[in-house]
Parts: C-alpha cells; structure tokens; sequence
C-alpha cells in the first residue's frame, strides 16, 4: 500500500486524533459532475462499472475536482446479483431491473457461487488502478450492498413503493429467504475481503431498504447478515462502514455490530445519536442532500449546526445523508466541502 | 349526535378506561375490498368523493364486513388544494397530478379562499349521510392533510422519489413557503372544524411527507403548522390524531401539539415511544402493513407482539402503520381484527 498523504479519513473512522473533520460524499462519482456526464456519453453505466480504465477515471474526478478526503471505487450494488447469474438491466431513468427475480426455490436454486476474482474481476482491477492514479493522496473506499438490500432487489427485480414482493416472500418463504441471505452475505463477505485485496483502504455497506423492516423483522433479516459479512471480511485496520438508510431504530445494535462506523440519514440527531453509541463507533453523516440547492450561505450554516451537533473530538466523518443528486450545482458541493475543512478545525483542538 | 352504541375508539383517544383495545385501519374503504372495487367500477375517485351517497357507502363498509370500531369518512387529503383552485387529476395507478403546480408568487397569488361548508360541501354531507348510515355503531373520523403535506403536492406536482422540488423551493423561497403553510393552515383548520359540525366525533391530521425533512426543517415546515392547525380546530372532546409518517425524530414534540393522539409507523417502538411521551397522549398504531401478506398464525402472533409492546392499560388505538395495500386479502385483516378485540381484553382488566 502506499503511504497515504491525507489519512484524515481512516484516523476519524478509527477514532484517532485529526487536525479537522474529513469529508466525502455518497455517490460523489456521479451525474452531478458535468466531466462524469462527458464519460458517461461514451458508455452505458455497466459498462463503465466493467471498464476498469473508465471507472478509474469517474472515481478519481471528485478528488481532483471537488477536493473530497476520500475516492470510493465507482460500481454498483448490483453487480453481486449479476455475478450471481442474474440477467440485469440498466437503462437510464428507469433504475435497474431484474427479468428474472427469485420468487422460489427453483429460481433459487440458479444462482451461482462467486469468486470476486474471477466474476468480480474488474471491480478489483479497477480498484488496482484507482490506487495507483491516486496515488497515496487520499484512501479508496469499497463498498458492497447489505444482504438484505440485495435480497430485496433480487426478488422485487425492480423498484417498489410497497416492497410487497420481498415482504411477501420474508413472510411466506421465511426458510428460503434466510438460505438466499446467508448465500449472499458469503459472497459479501468474500467480495469485500477481495476489494481490501486490491486495494481498498475501508470499506462501506450500504443497507438502502433496512428501513423499510419493522424493528422485529430488521433484527431477523437484515442486522444478522450485516454481521455475518463484517465477521467474514478479512481486514487489518480496514474500516468498515455500515450505513441503513432509515433504521432509526438500529443504530443501537449498528454500534455493536462489529462495524467502526455507522452513517446517519439526515432525519437522526446527530448529537443524540453520538451521546448513545459514539464511545463505541464512529459517525458518518449527515446534512440533507437537498440542502445543496439552497445558497452557499444556508449550507455553510447548515454545515456549521451539523458540525456543532457532532461536537469535538475525532470521530465524526462528514457526509450527505444520503447520495448526491444528480441535479445538484457541483459549486454548492465544492462550498461544502471548502467549508467542512475551514469550520472544522476548532472542534479538533 | 347519536348517542354511540361502540365509543371505545373515542375513549382510548382520551385515555379513559376500556373493555378492550379498539382498532380500526388506514384506507379500510379501500380497494382491497371486493365491494369497494364494484362501487369504485361505476365511478372515478374523485367521482366517489364528490358523492356523498357513493362516499357513505364505501365508507360504511368495513364496519359492517370487517367490524372495525371506526369508520373514517372516505374523502382525499388533495380536496383542499382543488377546493383552492388548482386543477387536480386522478388516474388508477398513476397518482395524483396537479398540472399547474404551485412554484412562484404568481401561482400562489392564483390560490382561492376555502370555506368548507361551499366547496367542500360534499364532504360535509358525506359524512352527513354517514353518520345517519352508521346509526350510532361507531364513530366516524374526519381528516386533512398536513399543511406540509399538502403544500409538498402542490409544488412538486406529482409524487417524487427525492422531492427535489418542494426542497428547493423550501430553501431557496422561504417566505412564500411560510406564506402558503399559514394559508393551507387556516383552510385544514376550517376544513377540520366543518366536519366535527357536520358529524365527525374525532379528526386525523396525515402528515404523509414529514418524515422527509431533517428534524431542523422539520421544526420549522411542518411542526408548527400542524400546532395552528389544531389550535384553531373548533372542536369539544373531539380527539385529534396526528400522524407524521417517518418523523421518528418528532414523536416527543407531536406529543405537546395539542394533537391527543400520536400516529405511529411501523418503524417504531411502542412500547420505547410509550415510554417518552404515553403519560401525555394516546399511541395510534402500528403493525406493518405486508404483515397481512403473513398468514393468519403469523399476523395473531404480530398482534400479540404489538399489543404486549404496548402493555397494559388504556390509551392504545390498534392499527396498522401505514395505510392498507390494496392486493390485501380481506380474510387476513379480518382475522387481524377478531384477534384484538379477543387478544386485548387481557391488558384492560
């Protein structure tokens, strides 16, 4: 590994003692940047996830352009489905679509065992060559979908407003569903310990639809296998990030659930949030990422209370509370970020 | 009023002593009954909601086929922005549409003074009609719209998966967003004063979009509005529910609204949201909706879990967390039903 010239990110997330708060954003190699858009008008979305040379290039833009403390590798939560033997379809607009969702244990029983080197190969070599046209001036982030994120999406096979499918299928098929779940965090777990082989210096799971369980049915379909995967994952000092879109009423067991860090929405209190688990993890969050489109002085204010509701002390990595849009200003994202970096500073003396 | 031969609803709202937990449903005059469906292939939605004789016997009918100990007037919560002279448009399957949305001073200026009893008259004799229909079973509860709530359809237009639009209108025109919550307040209020005098024995405030704000926004778009709305309710022991659908972050501040009951979803902990405010107001909620996709041994064994996470004592209105989805068996919500009414006694001796 080289050595990293601002390690700013992997000290917050481990809790070490940094001179300001580090700052990235979700989904930061995306359609907001009018250079991704260039990109992206020469290949579909998944061929750019399967272009190491183009996913490369979309991971390093926010670093240079924006100055963000950390890259994520540019991909998608969906290529472990796919690599699984599941036909998916990307078109612009209309989100991902599986024609063949897992309904039953025939459709089950069609999916395949994974060796991120081999079907999973390009994320790692895109990886490899992020960390070298990085090199060493910020760590590179992996990340993989929770177990149950992915269920979800594998029996959905699209996107859902009621989640009726996959509740009907946890309710109806529980067996089968925990026997998918247990499948996908294995290949999880293995797929997050390759991306740490090639390169990745933390690594993200990003649990979109935990909040659409009941605290009951989180507890039984998506917190075990958020364990199974950071149990499995082989790491060093490698981060882990867990972040559950709207699982308010996890965040207890998040902090134990062998993860370093835990990301907030912007619907959590950050303060309070921090009094209840921050002895025991990191956080990443949380400012709303519509607030991008009011002016640079209501988000530097917006940033100062976010700021402020952390408090001082290391441990807090600055974020959106969830991915950036695609119609967001990337000069109200620099303004951000700028100001994190500036305003930050006193609360880490 | 007729003297009410089942007012158990009413009295838990109130916190006084019950026999039994009541329990009634989000959307029970809805399309997952076969009855509402064949009066719904004679007439559009909005048809329905302008008849009053269609609107009282839809309304009517889960009293009578899943015996429900409340009927809830069937209407829409956007009858009050076409009452103020936006142009709405309903299409089966598609959702709401306001063609001309609300997006500056000069749409704004266009919006019409309300008086209920005038364009909203239709209301006021559906549940005219109604309440004479009901004969004194059970009490029927009227509703609106949160101010929030509603002025989020009136900007964006049509439902939104990021709610882009209402946000940068939020932050980039403040006060014409105030301007415009002040107003819709004062016509939900009106609204809500109308059908207590026209027969409704309690009143629900759906704040469908709260949860989409951060709690600082929240504080200041949605809170305060729903706080004039209920103060300027006309009303004598008549309960109000409120129900901020994801606010789990204003559970505490809802329950000093002036609202006498507090809405849950299913994301929250009963018995935890007891806890922090139960002293103060009555708990409406809050079994997971796909839950009714489960068989009926799983549902009883969910209705226990629920009724045990609330415990003992009055002050528990049981419903689901959300509104019912419409490919629902009707066996199954009657089953949910029957097993309150049995399964509660217990907690109320």
């Amino acid at each position: 590994m080289n050595k990293l010239k601002n390690d700013l990110f992997l000290k917050a997330c481990l809790k070490q003692k940094t001179e300001r708060t580090p700052v990235w954003v979700m989904r930061q190699a995306g359609r907001y940047l009018p250079e991704y858009r260039a990109v992206r008008a020469k290949a579909d979305f998944l061929t750019m996830c399967k272009t190491p040379e183009l996913a490369c290039e979309v991971t390093v833009q926010p670093v240079d352009l924006i100055g963000v403390d950390a890259a994520i590798i540019f991909s998608d939560i969906l290529v472990i489905p796919e690599a699984m033997g599941m036909e998916l379809i990307m078109e612009e607009g209309r989100g991902p679509v599986f024609p063949e969702p897992v309904r039953d244990s025939a459709s089950a029983a069609k999916l395949k065992k994974v060796d991120p080197f081999k079907e999973l190969n390009y994320v790692m070599e895109a990886l490899r060559q992020t960390k070298t046209a990085l090199d060493g001036r910020v760590p590179l982030i992996g990340f993989t979908g929770s177990p149950w994120t992915l269920l979800t999406y594998m029996v959905e096979g699209k996107g859902s407003k009621t989640f009726s499918v996959i509740k009907n299928f946890i309710y109806n098929q529980p067996k089968l569903a925990h026997e998918l779940l247990t499948e996908i965090s294995v290949v999880a777990s293995a797929y997050l310990s390759a991306q740490i082989e090639s390169g990745a210096d933390a690594v993200q799971i990003f649990d979109t639809w935990g909040g659409i369980l009941s605290p009951r049915d989180y507890n039984e379909f998506s917190l075990p296998y958020i364990e199974m995967v950071i149990e499995g994952v082989k790491r060093k000092k490698h981060p882990v990030i867990v972040f559950s879109k709207g699982a308010h009423f996890a965040l207890k067991k998040l902090s134990k659930s062998g993860a370093d860090v835990v990301g907030l929405d912007w619907t959590m209190d950050i303060k309070k949030v921090r009094k209840e688990i921050g002895s025991r993890v990191a956080l990443q969050g949380n400012l709303d990422p519509t607030l991008l489109y009011a002016s640079p002085e209501r988000i530097k204010e917006e940033v100062k209370a976010v700021l402020k509701a952390y408090g001082k002390g290391t441990g807090h990595v600055f974020n959106l509370g969830h991915g950036i849009h695609p119609d967001t200003d990337p000069e109200n994202l620099k303004a951000m970020v700028n100001f994190v970096k500036t305003e930050s500073v006193k609360y880490h003396k």
